[in-house]
């Protein structure tokens, strides 16, 4: 198969899930970083990849691709590598339903968490760090026991969640939340990952490993 | 298989969506109609199925679910009926990507078509009618000359676009905005489909079928 291309910010949670999931793979895969700044993602030539300015977007040979998740199940389809999607149906319900938390409230708290205050705070009408751990709490409440959220093996829930609860951690005030929270096991597990090694912020954006986020 | 419980206010798009994959798919489901008004969605006995305080949830046996992605591929899966996802790994990308447009730009132009331009207009940072023309643009483009997004057959694409674009048509801003798109010959074709007739807001809130959105 040919080389996926993916477009987007180093460091970026959304644009490190399908880096994360390409390295699982062992799929082959080019990032072709974009540069930070004011209007990077809003220029003709990004527009024309992803009319809403969001990254990432990918190009797998003639075929061009946005959203995150849409991304990250093509790439567990299209390559060959460790299936990242249980079989069982209910499973694999529970991979879906983490992946859309992530979307929907992991992604606003993030951002509270970076100081996106004024955005965040009208949509859920209550304070930010109620927002926030009841995303922490519904995360440990589906992960329970296991050792991953769909089961006893990696799937694209627990590669689209430490992108962005890995960033948390390295906020004070999201290590504060997550202090004594069972997520922090399978943090470790995750840590543990040469993807999720090979990925962090500070490696994307060519950081010391010390630097906060 | 045992019936699926669905919880939710009847009306509302995103607990039409699971409504109208049961209906293709011939699922036994009920409908369990949750009062229309503030605090609706945020009693304990709701919050105990959604931490969130959103629609729907879903009870199938003793297996408890939410996000409404993760609802109907379920739903998709667990029953007989015609398949509601494509098996070519591109068309269903193409699906999957639908199905996060429509919970990333589609739901919160239709939120601003109904009035909530104060909480759309800072996240997207430009004004509303512009964010929800793209994202009548990149369905379009999407969609370009196949009669349905993920190609020749109805997928679950569809039934969750139809729920949200279908409310849209019926205000009059957004009966502008769809005014020669191609999306209205999808529109007309989803129209014929019992599911979609069977589930409008007009039936779902026992409204006259002539009543404005």
């Amino acid at each position: 198969m040919s080389k996926i291309i993916i477009h987007g910010i180093p460091g970026s949670p959304y644009v490190r899930t399908p880096l994360l999931v390409c390295e699982e793979k062992g799929a082959p895969y080019e990032l072709a970083a974009m540069a930070f700044g004011p209007g990077a993602t809003r220029t003709p030539e990004h527009l024309a990849r992803q009319p809403f300015g969001r990254m990432p977007a990918i190009e797998h040979g003639d075929f061009k691709l946005y959203e995150t998740q849409a991304i990250i199940r093509y790439v567990d389809r299209a390559f060959d590598g460790p299936a990242l999607s249980p079989s069982d149906p209910r499973a694999l319900a529970r991979m879906d339903q983490v992946l859309n938390i992530v979307d929907w409230y992991v992604m606003p708290s993030i951002s509270s968490a970076i100081g996106f205050n004024r955005i965040v705070k009208p949509i859920f009408g209550m304070p930010v760090d109620e927002s926030a751990r009841t995303c922490v709490k519904a995360l440990e409440d589906i992960l329970a026991a296991k050792p991953y959220f769909a089961g006893e093996a990696v799937s694209l829930a627990d590669l689209s969640a430490i992108a962005h609860l890995d960033f948390l951690a390295r906020t004070p005030e999201g290590a504060d939340m997550l202090a004594g929270s069972p997520l922090l096991g399978w943090m470790e597990r995750m840590a543990e990952r040469p993807s999720v090694a090979k990925t962090t912020m500070q490696k994307m954006m060519n950081l010391p490993e010390s630097a906060a986020a």
